[in-house]
């Protein structure tokens, strides 16, 4: 039987905004990735964000950003490894924070945005990523882009991986996501993602916005929380997935 | 044979802007309050930090302060008490991951500048940083201004507390320090400092600004590591505590 | 023929996050207070919120707010009448350029939220306030709280004052708002806001909390953009007062 | 008679944070750049800066920074043309409001940092900023790196621009500056950095790392005030420029 992880993320509102809907999305998904306060959240959407993934008894993992909340951590920044490592251990170490505090456990760590796609291309920064988990608590998972960088260097570590595909972005033929700053990055349908997922978990292949099938190795689809329709889309994948024989399971 | 802790806050640079000699300090000092990035510090001066702290041998506790950068967390705020909670929680987790990612050990948690004061005459406020402590690791020491609310609350929580006096401040005659605001808060002359610091050790009292001689018990002295001739001043304390057969020694 | 300026806060979203119903309301005023940054609005909100208001000929005035985003500027902070000058002068002319280079004019300007209430309350800072506005633009017309200490500390600054009232707020016997953190700080009912709104324009009165008619003197109504029903209540309010022969204008 | 402007970046403390010695560097320059909040800067030292330069004379630009206060932005960060136009609206609005109210006049932008050097390379950016100036106040005059793209926006878009030389940074073959990553971005000895800034302005010229002679267009020269010995260095060129009869005034 197969067994496929889903996640979203989450507690990305901040102060009087609210952001996705956190609590409608968590029936539907086996693991939450939660703002840690720098490119979204602040300690009140943690504290809230983490109660409610554990009464969904959703694992719970940290999403560290750039420090960039006006542009949501989506613009890339000219860090240094060393900025990398010392803001995924302190982002990372304030949601353990409220993870412990609620008595749950920390589980996997998922960079977000522009820092995501930097550790999924540039091999220093991706060390310095797997080094603060490493370093940090060697049990968590470490998710990247299925091939990336970050994924190896998470290998080379000896960390738990967790290789990461997308229902609804499209991926370019070298197995990268199309950029959000392009027209043709997110797939509009449902139904066309819930069949790129599909495809994903089951035959480990995907269809790329030239046209060739390319290979991906999948542990893990994500899903978003703030699209239009996203619970409606996360339901309709979760049944999809239960029908046709695929399990929703955190990666342990 | 009396015993001392000498503590002093720490990590209180940000960015490119330095304050303080951390290094030049803790050759002196027991224990060193590190600032968690929301009235001072930032992850790479955090990460430096408790590198030195460590190098030193000397205690590492969290400094957490209310959001106001601009402000070094001085200004006092309507915050509530959940609020004081998650931002208590977050910043104490942030700054334990660096001690983690060291090698060191987290022991204790000590508020900075408003939220030091408003905890100190605030129950609500100090039950709730008393809580945050409690559920998040309760070994760790609450320092508080003796005979505050925040010591009460962290002995009625189970806490081991810390009562804490200042060398260089000016008490009011009910026990609370003179408002930095106040031409007179500070003892200009670091002779009388050490005159009050050994007063407050030996006696467990202080003279209070109107001349009245109050009792303050003391567990913990706090220096200034930012002001002129703090290094000579921190120097000068040491050495008449040891002159004086006082060990100056980290709260276990 | 009576006049009233119906006004309202505007462009307080931020970066991803979305607030209000900035376009749909504009239809409906005279005024709008636009967000400067501190406690809401970025520079692109800003950028797009004054084209907005100038497409649908809206007078603009500066919000400048308490440097408070992650608590929208609602929370009271100890700052001293000199930094209220300072952040009054910094948020206006940041606001004020957006304005010039749309090719419109700064018209007012409203502080928000716990600074608009401190500064009813605390004539220091009042007058720091209507100083700041003062050597800024003396054209410029300062926004306050009807019988507050601003709209006094503005007549004395030689400045064109406008006195607000809320519709949908409820108010003490002493002509103060309930705060915010009362249960009846707000008035659910759409009808009963415009029954407030017209008493307070036709007769000058309203009934306190208590049950107490006070007397208010009026020349803005604010509405609130980011409630339920927000759309709906503004083309109401706007209908009745039209009905009722009102004419809603700008303040000159 | 020749003449040079010297300008120096000003404002860059924050908070309880003290850079530089502007009191001390405003004796020797003809033009200041000060810092709006971004990168460096706050309301407080933005009022405290401009009156200061308003007291000794100087010109005041504004110095817009990227928003990245712990990178002090010198971070390049991945912002859109319009991005780039909305931040040197706003900040350029704010610290011209503060020259306003001390009665001064505003008579330049400076972009700091990598906002400087991203705009020196790409043209779209240095148009975004050209015509964010031009739209705000089309008498200010746009200082940028003297050969950049910055300078050529400024001038396709009819504005007086100013072409910019370092006499404590070293040269690229090409004219551009060494980044600061490099080990030999600057020059340590003061006698150098003022006998290339002498080169720059009698002879228009300067020799590159690679040691080659480059010719370098020259209105001003940016000295910088948080080195060490800047005071010293300060003083020192302005006595030479005077000792060979370059007169030291700012651009009209």
């Amino acid at each position: 039987m197969k067994t496929i992880d889903l996640n979203c993320d989450m507690g990305e509102s901040f102060g009087a905004y609210n952001l996705g809907n956190d609590e409608q999305i968590l029936k539907y998904i086996s693991s939450a990735n939660v703002a840690c306060g720098f490119h979204a959240g602040d300690p009140a959407v943690m504290d809230r964000t983490v109660k409610l993934a554990i009464k969904y008894g959703v694992s719970i993992g940290a999403h560290p950003g750039l420090p960039d909340l006006v542009g949501f951590g989506r613009r890339k920044m000219d860090v240094s490894p060393e900025e990398v490592y010392q803001m995924v251990v302190y982002q990372t170490g304030a949601l353990k924070a409220f993870v412990q505090v609620h008595g749950g456990q920390l589980r996997h760590v998922k960079p977000h945005g522009a820092l995501y796609h930097m550790a999924a291309a540039n091999q220093e920064l991706a060390e310095a990523i797997a080094e603060a988990i490493a370093h940090l608590d060697s049990s968590l998972i470490l998710y990247g882009l299925s091939g990336s960088e970050l994924v190896k260097a998470g290998d080379r570590k000896g960390l738990l991986t967790a290789r990461e595909a997308f229902a609804d972005r499209t991926y370019q033929h070298d197995g990268t996501l199309t950029p959000r700053t392009s027209p043709n990055a997110m797939i509009p349908s449902g139904q066309e993602a819930i069949h790129q997922a599909m495809k994903l978990v089951m035959e480990n292949r995907v269809q790329a916005v030239n046209g060739d099938i390319i290979e991906v190795q999948v542990d893990t689809i994500c899903l978003h929380g703030d699209r239009e329709h996203a619970i409606t889309f996360a339901e309709k994948i979760h049944h999809t997935f239960l029908k046709e024989g695929v399990r929703i399971k955190a990666i342990k």
